[in-house]
């Protein structure tokens, strides 16, 4: 950490600062030249506050040199990541598909879904049995009654489960049925939650906030790590700006960004991103060649009576024409990278 | 609910249209003129989602004409509603203040601040005994002893205590212990939460999320009520934007936005919005101006040495300095309200 | 400026970085303690870009440590600067109102919104000649007849005249009719016209971008007085972000933050800012509140039936309205203000 | 346009908007059902404002059901238009590369680069000598001299040459020596430089504008083809998001929207999108597989050096291994696209 003081600070305010860190039992280092004094601090106990010497008199400039993160930093652990739950595998090179419904509506819905996704090529089923939802008014989801409809349409057809958890009571009973639980963006800085999942003992998918930047995408995995689980796969899914054309706007440079902060897989979520069916196949592809590991894409066996989001779910049809582009842009992919 | 056709719509298009709604159990009405269609929509069933029909071809647009929230509006409860907790009053014409730390460090600091915000003219007091923080690494609370002596504070000083919630967990202890439960602005979404708080007993405090729109806010709200809850404060405390001289930008629009579409009491925190401290009193005043029910401020002992939220934290002096503008202000209010 | 090595920079990264600055001609100043390197950098002659430097190996962060901005900031000139435009005076304390038309019609239309706006209390008169359109088929202003319109009416009641100068080639005609230039907010960083508006002989109200911070705000400022004009006038009028209630979020903190930063007087303008007439009055109030030194309101004699914004247009008797309200905040101000 | 009456408006509120949209001068056709009215409006004259009905007692919303722009439609021209400046294609199925510094810095650098990016595979030369800048004390660019080099440097190495034209006094000077004109994302909605630019006879290339929707992008653009100049390509280089690892954030998304909504080509601006050198061909890639038919990337023989901008300025060896991963990727998007 590093404190710069404005070039016109007075020897009192300097001497200010300097007294108040030694207070705070760090040892500031001073070095000064014609017309500007830094002062640097090195280490500090965990968790000491030092933002409030920022606004004493004469300070310039607080500048953070250290990262804030640890153990999801490629620093830390210089090789990828790979993600494993079954067929699925995220991280390491390849590209994963998972496929299927916003909510499990019915025994049938998930059976028919998953038997057409993993024939085009999917190896993870999506859906979810509970469901944020912005109005109390809408479809809450099935509950545990679709948490078994679902295990049994995996286990039919060979895919892994991913499937929202949404507060800490639910951990128990999702471990039972899913084999990848994931986090929605409402949830990303649940921070209770992200630390009871650090002993669940599957695999956690963490889909970035609605406004929430990269570090805090990455502090947020930072938690479940540190608690016990290093199975973290993040997903980009959409930030919120102001363009209307689209639900979210997806933004591909996390892709690389993450890839180089961290060892942990990511993939993008094109569906919620763009919240329209008609952008997912261009989303998928400049995921794939952004670097992304893989995509979660919502799959409706008829979109137009789906419960919720079937306004960016794909017909199987659909979605055969995006695994059709999915596969040559991975293989070139595996040329173009140098 | 409406849906207009493009003006180049085929009637097989718009035939289709119709269908598919009567299809979903909906009784459309269709009206046209020389070149456009529009489809009316009445009623339908709870949780029916016609979005998909929007991706029918020849939809040009779909629009919602009924409001999606119903107890929070103010169509549904034209007279403000009032909410109470001992000696704070939110709603009705006033302006409250709650003032305290950040989080609750010792018993002393929160006694002394507890004597010092009342003395200065607050109704209210503040201050976490659970923090949720970016990094796991940051001071997380001191927990149910916190609350203890946060109680035992309010009660020695005739104060009504407010303190954060972060999960469904924590509820049953909160309302032991604390007056208004707060719902931080990263949990404004955890629907579970929301629900369970309907059932609470206490008052609540609904922070809006750093990217979430009025609606969203109000939705949040409706949540609460829908489960028993009628007692519930809105707070603006910021929203994310590009701008980087404040840690968020307060949206001082929505003070009057909520008080039209609403009858719930709205305040202002100034102190999440700004992250610092000199910007406190010019933002209080404003809310005031802008018709807001009160404000919730961070005061510190000695706030260079605060665990957390140092640098938007007041000293005594400063808080004392913001209290002397709040009279005059809003005594001029009654008579600037036409 | 100061760049920091990252703690486990090599020496060979430290060498390269000193290296490279001597190169650049400048004389870097070098501390070090037990785990960080800090390099510091003074003075380097004009328009020097260091930036690049920041991406050799080993650095950890670049930082500026000089203010951006010279003649507007408040260092340079710490008193209130005052701009006067005849019955116009923005800055030193009072609350001005410019009001009048989004664009002129007639000039039967500006001379009667020039009559009732001054019986009401308003100093400024506002009406566009050149209208900034997003589309080419909305209507594109009167051009020159309106500045006559306008000058005749702006003498005939004693109002100084403030209209939006679009070009460079503009400018010219403008000083001929009109008191005060403005550059709109889609002007704001067309760096030509502001070198230019400096020869301009008028105070120019500069309306801050819609996704400008506040620095370039002020570094756009920085343009016109350096290239010789100090009557420079800002102005708030929200900023994109994700809410939709209203047109723009207007950032009530800029006030606060111009008025510490800068001696330029700063107004608001929460008709553009909201986008609708409901939230008028109590922004304006808010402006009052947070120290501004003036806000612009559009009125219009009929705006159900205007060429442009009418949505957002008062009729005289809602901007009396919000004249009742300004008279009792601007006294209660006097007071609040510490 | 349809106007939608809320459920409870009264038959007055509903004659109201009926006699006002008359008095507009339009036909408004009425459709009621149990409890909603809908108004239809077709036609009206060119320019009218029906916004302010939107304000009348009784409206719950008012539609646009008509594009608003015409001549950069896909329903107005459904085939590409492919835009050629010499060497340069852009649109109808290929990927371009523009190259070259961010300004002109001196006749040898501008050989130096358009040489080395010839041989690497770019067909366009990039180089401001007109540079817009935040600051007034940053470096200005070369004027017309730094054109003269750029033109000799296109004309060399058989380079199409770009550069920013920043004022409608500037048009003539460009057009002279240089073949497409950038409108820079500050300018564009600078709407009297549009106008003028189409009459220039020369493509023009418009840059997103920082905080514009793809709607207020593909209106600019209708206003150079309005005024004479089909000759238009979209430029995506970023919008400012809260976002900060980067300096503005790449919408993918629009190059999939555009080539929907238009028939012009859209490219992608990296190098300003990013801010940072190490994103350049992630994104580059990523915008070949979201359908993209180029990208304008900025080299210099020496980043660190660079006078403006050098913090993403590739070398020739990166931009070497950007086009590597190109080609094979330029391949692979031709089996892709279904």
């Amino acid at each position: 950490m590093i404190i710069a003081m404005k070039p016109a600070a007075s020897l009192r305010e300097i001497t200010a600062v300097i007294a108040r860190l030694e207070d705070l039992g760090v040892t500031p280092t001073v070095s000064k030249n014609e017309d500007a004094t830094i002062i640097g601090i090195v280490g500090g106990r965990k968790g000491l506050e030092l933002a409030p010497v920022a606004q004493m008199p004469g300070v310039a400039q607080f500048v953070e040199t250290q990262s804030p993160f640890k153990r999801v930093s490629r620093d830390y652990h210089p090789e990828d990541t790979v993600v494993r739950a079954g067929p699925l595998t995220l991280g390491g090179g390849g590209f994963a598909v998972v496929a299927g419904p916003c909510a499990i509506e019915s025994e049938q819905q998930i059976q028919d879904v998953a038997a057409r996704v993993k024939a085009l090529g999917a190896t993870g089923l999506r859906g979810g049995a509970f469901k944020p939802r912005s109005s109390p008014y809408s479809f809450q989801g099935m509950g545990e009654e679709g948490l078994k409809f679902m295990q049994r349409a995996g286990k039919a057809h060979g895919l892994a489960t991913v499937s929202e958890v949404m507060n800490v009571r639910q951990i128990e009973i999702m471990v039972r049925y899913i084999d990848v639980l994931q986090v929605g963006a409402r949830n990303m800085q649940n921070f209770d939650l992200l630390k009871e999942l650090g002993g669940a003992g599957k695999p956690v998918m963490l889909k970035r906030g609605l406004s929430a930047t990269i570090e805090e995408l990455l502090l947020a995995a930072e938690y479940i790590i540190n608690s016990g689980n290093p199975n973290v796969i993040l997903c980009e899914r959409g930030i919120r700006t102001f363009e209307t054309e689209t639900r979210n706007t997806l933004d591909i440079s996390a892709v690389p960004l993450c890839k180089q902060l961290s060892h942990l897989p990511i993939i993008i979520d094109p569906s919620h991103a763009a919240g329209r069916r008609d952008l997912i196949k261009p989303l998928t592809l400049a995921g794939i060649a952004a670097g992304a590991d893989g995509a979660i894409i919502e799959v409706h066996p008829c979109p137009d009576k789906a419960f919720s989001d079937g306004k960016q779910s794909l017909t199987y049809e659909q979605f055969g024409q995006v695994m059709a582009g999915v596969a040559p842009l991975v293989e070139a992919m595996r040329g173009a990278k140098s």
